[in-house]
């Protein structure tokens, strides 16, 4: 279905060596796959505010700054997942109002402050080394404009140190929870509050954690009906679904 | 802490024997835990017009009929998920308003009719094997007071009959999308809409589809970001979930 | 992109209120996914002499039944795989020249005799278990359009036995190779011939086998390079291929 | 080392044809095995009030009641797990004082009433499907001499109802936690307790339950530290390691 | 719950605004969660000579010697896990009373040498590989105030020279035992004693111990009821829980 | 490398238009297979006193009894395994002589009752559990001329139990060990004898047992150095590996 | 059957000692495997024009060259797959017009050009982490005779980038797909062509994609019946395997 | 029952104290464990020619050269497996004689010169990779006193490559079989042979060989009867059972 054959198809009608009826048969049974429909998705993302998405694990800090030199010409934030000191080292010359947001493992660049969201995020996580991947939602929730609130290191061993939060947690419209080891703190959670939960299952953790394993089955078997989970240390799956929520 | 200890120490207050101060630094060595705080979660629900639920699976016919029976005297909708026609006889006799949702296994009595969703929430299901999951996802997702528009039988072996949807799709507020097998479908729906999507694995396969697993790794590892799982077979769950962000 | 507005697309054209340039424009923003191309796969499959498939397990007599008639009105062959006998005997009363392969677990109606394949395809199996599975992909090979000669029981532990049928192994355009247990027949094949080999796993076995895993896993890793894999017990899926493969 | 050789040996040392020393030597060198030793552990179990166990899975009503009478004529309890309510009516006709528990698939004859726990056991779990396994574990506690309370139907995802009881769970002297799905109760009550806390994965739940693997991985990932873990469903075990301690 | 309302709570009783039901009415409809109930666990901790842990892997030398340093402040015990000789170094400038226990990668700094448990704990260990773990074990349990004495080298492959030493076991109140490969040695030792065993499966091995995982499911399938498992590697673990019951 | 081809070749040699050179390099390059070799396989398990072996399970009484009608006509042993009561009667009827062996669930007919094996094969169980597999070790191993001494019911848990054999087993010149649950028994065996160790795994246990996955895992892992491990249950190829081990 | 007793046989077929008949018999059973029917495999290829293959992974840049020089020296294609630049240095040095593929990591010496496949072999990657497997499978089909196309980075969260191309893909004879992550791209492309599809898991992605496992799981199951799977990241596999039918 | 102990009650027997009946009913309750019974395990092996073993893996090259020298002192031969060549420069220096064998990765000192097996033990392995493992198991039969034939790259894929060395291979008294990948070759080789087969897969592969669990898994469930497996890449185990078997 490409320019030519289209343009052809009109003209025809136009001269009206096709009437509509005709026209219309002879469309539906042309190969539509060529038109250049890839940038509607572009164009539809820009419109929405999301943030423009590099994962840097696995590219060169050269490459890292190119790309991310390129998508900050354009009006959106921009947002560098699992990177490195070093990548964003050669980031800043290039977008010199790019932060590093060290303990999520990510660079960002704040282009479009308006708050998008029209509630509050809440990020939960079990013990301080689930932070980083708590860190990495935290970052992908603010560049998607939503207003963000972490509750870190209240784990389901010492119950009182949730529910000590529990008051905050009930008034945030989405939360997020990062765990590792049995990864139950979603489910506390789950019954805590009246709103949607996103479990992060964590790579926290040794011996029968097999590397996040444990926590996924945990979450996916929650009894907390209002519980939905993804990929192992997803922080930032988790930051997107979330914000996606909070703007409905 | 329970009412009497409680109701010595307002009196010690009363009396003037403890200052507001001392009384205070006495109500926080109390055990707090006494209570009966459990009540608070089931007024919470109430209020919400959340349905109250069986799991009618492991209980026999005289056991759903109590319970639902039980439930019933309330206002509130009450759902009895993987339901057997032989409980549904039981349950008839004592709600006789009870209905029979034979695809989804459901019982369901829907005494509360409010609207509480804000929008529609769509179900699509990949095959027909698919949609005894789909259709506990729609009963749960109606009695929870959801507009629900469901599209089966579109999975990406012949993704033009998707596509043929994408506009009612891009319509709904949340999607739910169900699939077996190899679980592709929540990823090509999560590129196709702008919203939260909430996949579930269903166990329809066999082989090296080994229960659903190989469904459920497919929707954790999705490459669409806006996609969040459930629980292999959870139609309940995912109706639950897409009604509580369908409130906000 | 509804029929209606299309019409009133090609009749602007003709009234000439658009160009041809603008009505490309146009269309190129119109939502695509509403015309009905999903009939279009429908009609490839019929031009090419694909049988129609019913998968019998699951479904009652009576439904298998009904598919089967429906699909035997046209003129391309009728294939209902995993059924029964009893189902059977309710498809024979409405299609009478449908025949029942026992083995196969399939039943099978043949209107249309063409051979589309372009050479043999050879079917061999490991152990007399695996027979199943073997004529699974033999009848669905021979459902569309090809020549199938089969060597049974020639397991790797007798290698002598599959070197006495390797002249004739050696004639086929494509071989299905079925194993269970440690699934090393299709590597041994894959040795001795310079086609494409598609291995079958299947669940024969117990204990260490785990339903086929063994077998699945041993053929994934196969040291003949000529190998390519399909699902466990999928007798069906690797007709599908050779027949594929042998039309080219 | 039959007891021949040995009555030569010291019939040598009494004739004076061996010194000690030579007849220590001797002994060394003389295959050990052979003695009785046995019977040993017998008569410990004996002398320990450790009831007498059958597991009466897999075996015939008349196979159950034969050994069960046999261990009857003991002073011992007898315990029979896993049993139906056919092998009990087998077993009554001769243990007439044996009990159904029916909740705990258990017969039970008490013929030792001692008290041999030195506290008493907290038996908890998750939901209403976990109490087979909890009633297994009480039921062991009980034949084994202790004291046992329980706390059912108090799972995480309604924290509140568990922290209810909290100063009574705190009373235990050791407390055993079942639980299914995502096995997460055990870490919230190790941490609420300041005894020992045996886990009990149970293999309530569905699809990625893995039939109580998820609920054992949880456990073994434990953040509280005073959690230890049995088998899957292994309410029996749970019960006798308890006692076990409590008897300490 | 904050400190403010509750003030003012006592504050109308007080004045006699309200009554102590009216006040204790309103109590219960408070949010109770703010109030720093945190710090109870804190405190019992305290009072019951627990030791302060630090799991120092993936910590920084200055980190660990940080928390360390804060801690050692108070009388409790110090114990810093998965540490290395270069965080050692770094703790001891700010500890100099700490001492490396190299075998166990601890490092322990031992201020409260009061005895807590009641009996002697046993460490046994299958083969010279599992004595890091082992060894962690034992500087827990020392430094949570028991008398330890450990058996290494005693695999089951040699049985007599667990036989050997099984007088002394039998005089232990708890026995601890770590084995990787087949983890056969607890069900062994189980059988040898009458009093609770924790069993330690160690990532010791290749090939199909996967990790330890053989280990593990070995432990958890012991024959000996006696027995309850820890995670894989969690010496640590195993010497908390037989501290804990060494103080019954 | 037919018949045909072949007579032509030495008859041309015959006829002397071809050298014995000249025919050796037409040989070399004709098709080798079609000589129907497979027959000396065949004749090599005659002469060397194995048995005919039928996989009973999954074939009808009929099937099972024409079989081993057929086999019982030459004079070797006939053995079919995994069988029923009603496959036996079946055979009965055609084989008189027949023997059901029926707790090693098998049909054995002993023509031929000359010893090959040169010591006495040693079979250890550690459970009454795994007694079906351990006869069916008996009987294959019975089958092909062995002597045969059974040890049942000497679990690692009592160790006693098995040292009071420990002299019978060390007379034994293989020794096969089946054990479900943990799989430790031919870790402790191995150690106590000087010959090879042929372990059986069996699906004998509950939960983390995984249908025997715990013990297979827990032998190929021994520590003990004269170890080896066949499938789950196979009682039979124990068996065989054993009777030609001791033929040797 | 070395070469003296074979001449032996014909020389006496000759002398006439031995009648034709008499001689085939002799032939039948003597052993035959001595003959070097080795070399017969290394002709067929050198005929059929498949490239040398050379696994460089694992070998020291002198051996690969050493092994690539001499293979060089005939008249196919050279292959050395999974290679790094430190290798390709080397080779260069003794096969100068060799080639690396750095994006494929493969060292390539085309010394052969004739084109032996009957149509174009298309190849399709998910994602840009996707392109080292599927260059891998270009640079074997171009080695193998074939023209090639590519279509990187059209993965289904972005449906219509792939589309876009599907009139292209249409006109290949033989499709391979590279996909990691969920692995849904094949059932996508197998209901878009009416050929054969290879699909390829990669091991791209994190957590839960367990190193490819998710993807190969998704392929095995794949609903599209035109699909089958080679091992995960076989690059080469899938090129082979393609090239195989794309000359038949 | 220490030395002293029994000294006294040989002591007792001489006075006539004790009858022999009551010594023997004496010595019957006395601990029997702390007898040095562990030495006669050494003992034993030193009579028969067993190889001491070191596992080098893990330990410093002063470590394995000093456990080695001292082992050198006795008559045995002397092996270290997984061995490094800086290990080897340190052995040497105390152990002059002692050789390093490359490609097993082992050290081994032959002090012993005595066959003691009865035939030859074959060593086969599939591909070039497999030899690390299979030399392993050459050089442990070796030093146990084994003529040893080995067989390489014969992989299943070239299955004339191996039958060229059928007659060789039948001549063995024991035959181990290396392969990694699917792990074919072991059916294959007992399909040949009439001896004991022992299988070693090796975790040579990648993908979807999960570092040799499909090859083990492929072993485990072997069609040939007479195979029976070692642990992953377990050269050291293999030869050890092969020359256990072989000196029969």
């Amino acid at each position: 279905m490409d320019r030519d054959s289209l343009l052809q198809l009109f003209d025809a009608v136009r001269r009206k060596r096709l009437s509509p009826d005709e026209a219309l048969a002879k469309l539906r049974h042309m190969p539509f796959e060529d038109i250049e429909f890839a940038k509607v998705d572009h164009h539809r993302m820009l419109r929405n505010g999301m943030p423009e998405v590099i994962l840097a694990k696995g590219k060169t800090p050269a490459q890292v700054a190119g790309i991310f030199a390129k998508l900050a010409k354009q009006k959106t934030n921009v947002l560098a997942t699992r990177a490195t000191a070093e990548q964003f080292r050669a980031v800043r010359k290039r977008a010199p109002k790019a932060e590093f947001r060290e303990l999520a493992r990510a660079i960002v660049l704040l282009q479009d402050h308006r708050t998008r969201g029209k509630g509050k995020i809440a990020v939960v996580s079990a013990g301080t080394s689930d932070i980083p991947v708590a860190e990495e939602a935290v970052v992908t929730a603010e560049a998607m404009g939503n207003e963000v609130e972490h509750f870190y290191d209240v784990g389901v061993a010492g119950i009182h140190r949730l529910l000590a939060h529990s008051k905050a947690l009930a008034a945030a419209r989405v939360v997020i929870v990062c765990a590792g080891m049995e990864g139950a703190l979603p489910s506390v959670v789950g019954g805590l509050v009246g709103v949607p939960v996103i479990a992060v299952p964590t790579s926290v953790g040794y011996g029968a954690s097999f590397d996040g394993l444990a926590a996924l089955l945990g979450m996916l078997n929650s009894c907390a009906s209002n519980v939905s989970v993804v990929n192992i240390d997803n922080g930032f799956g988790a930051g997107y679904v979330a914000s996606m929520i909070n703007r409905l």
